[in-house]
């Protein structure tokens, strides 16, 4: 009796019998934590190249257990998420795809799309309708599965990039798990996602980067440093942010942000030369357009703070 | 027996009898305001271009009154603040210089100081002894007298540029002042000054600018604002900074500041080859660099929150 109505409440709540996290990171252990939060899974299983960080997302009840055999936990898996830094997204997919099950659902968690569905499209071959590109926009300067949360995607976009192979029943489950999640889901090509992510994310941490780095470098350089205020925090948050997983993005992303920089290159150029030439009205038009549309933005958003109702 | 009290209790209190404002917008007007809940100052009256936005600084309880024969009133200050865009300073610094009484200690506000001390000696003459370089480093994006709080230079810098002139008696005023004001008083040279704050912050604003402006003037713009996430909105906060204060900061300290371009414009060339030669090597070791400052940086300032600790 108890164990009939156990099964019954079971199958009324739970959306994903199994899901498998490859990378329990700060993406893949807030995706558990949440669908967990919102009681729409039965077991989550975890793989990684880090014993150690498996046995902490155990302690921390962000998975289930960790798996042993990738071949035997797939083939009943529900849904995957391959939450990897992105270059190791192409090997992580080629060691998925033979093992998934029929009604297996993978998705990636990565910032960049066009590289991810290539090797995609390598690794699943015949199944690659299976696979729904997914980029969870929620990431912080904090990573590893200590900074992982429940409410991490809440009223986060995430941009799914469907491919043609993708059937419905895939689609709406990858799009059921995210709202599940708490958050938006949009949808762009591949191509599209690039080409925003690059101008929107990719440069500025670029940017962010070279000017701590430009500061860092300098025989006196704490004399900067004793005087940097709250503008200079902010704008440099981002420079605090995992070297590894953004030398990934750029080189993955390189073409569009490359075609980002040339753009960046030449509007810094327009302000210098305006100041070569003191031109204070070319400098206070082309700061007034930013103003403007920097502040539009931040009363659209609350100041980004909020960039979706869920659900 | 009331009034000799009350004088009595003026006496010991007031530091400064008689403070004149000119320019009461965000610094000017937090100025004031600091000194009143230091019960530091006996009265305030305010000079400035606009005779609304006096209005509104004496309802909002900035100022005591608007100030109507600026000789007058000059002639009795303690204590003199310009606190105008650093592109009014010298006219301003001109107006003040001939009127002010052998015990009036001026300050400025500005964000520049290799101009404003050219300015000031142009405009005090041998009066020069009576006016201290200040920059109190605690701007926001927001400007104008409503914006205005008594708390504004709480545990920030306020960074003194001394000239040989200045006697011990009116640097110790000014120090006094800011340290009322909850501030924790530096000393730079105005050349260490100009060249610290080009890196720190006139260069970050124009880096932000151009990002936002980059952006704002595509004809498809509004797909990349709609996925800006919170990465962009910190990086581009100062980008809805006030465009004439910023024209006129770049343009006063342009040649620190276009040697900054010139450094920043490097580092960038730098990150492009990495990319374009598929240099992952190189791109992790210049985050690495930067992650690695950047978080010594905001764990020695609590992430900026706390500069220092006041008086």
């Amino acid at each position: 009796m108890n164990s009939f109505s156990s099964d019954m409440r079971t199958a009324v709540l739970v959306e994903f019998g199994k899901v498998v996290i490859y990378g329990v990171g700060l993406i893949g252990g807030s995706f558990a934590l949440a669908l967990k939060a919102a009681r729409a899974v039965g077991e989550v299983v975890g793989f990684g190249r880090r014993p150690v960080v498996l046995a902490r997302a155990r302690e921390l009840g962000v998975i289930d257990r960790a798996g042993a055999h990738l071949a035997q936990e797939l083939a009943d898996a529900d849904l995957v998420l391959a939450a990897t830094p992105v270059g190791q997204l192409p090997a992580v997919l080629e060691q998925i795809a033979p093992h998934i099950g029929a009604h297996t659902v993978v998705m990636d968690g990565g910032s960049t799309k066009e590289d991810v569905v290539r090797a995609a499209y390598a690794a699943f071959g015949g199944r690659i309708g299976q696979f729904v590109p997914a980029h969870p926009v929620a990431g912080t300067e904090n990573s590893g599965v200590a900074a992982a949360k429940s409410d991490l995607f809440w009223c986060r976009k995430v941009v799914l990039t469907p491919l043609p192979e993708n059937g419905a029943g895939s689609l709406e489950r990858a799009k059921r798990a995210w709202r599940l999640c708490g958050a938006e889901v949009c949808e762009l090509t591949p191509a599209q996602h690039d080409r925003v992510f690059a101008a929107v994310s990719h440069l500025p941490h670029l940017l962010a980067f070279a000017l701590v780095r430009d500061l860092a470098e300098r025989p006196d350089a704490p004399l900067f440093f004793d005087f940097a205020a709250s503008g200079f925090r902010d704008f440099t948050r981002i420079a605090a942010s995992h070297p590894e997983m953004w030398r990934d993005i750029c080189l993955a992303n390189r073409a569009a942000l490359l075609r980002e920089i040339d753009a960046y290159q030449k509007q810094l150029r327009d302000f210098k030369a305006a100041l070569q030439e003191n031109d204070g009205a070319s400098l206070e038009q082309g700061f007034t357009v930013a103003r403007r549309a920097r502040r539009a933005w931040g009363e659209k958003t609350e100041d980004g703070a909020v960039v979706a109702r869920p659900l």
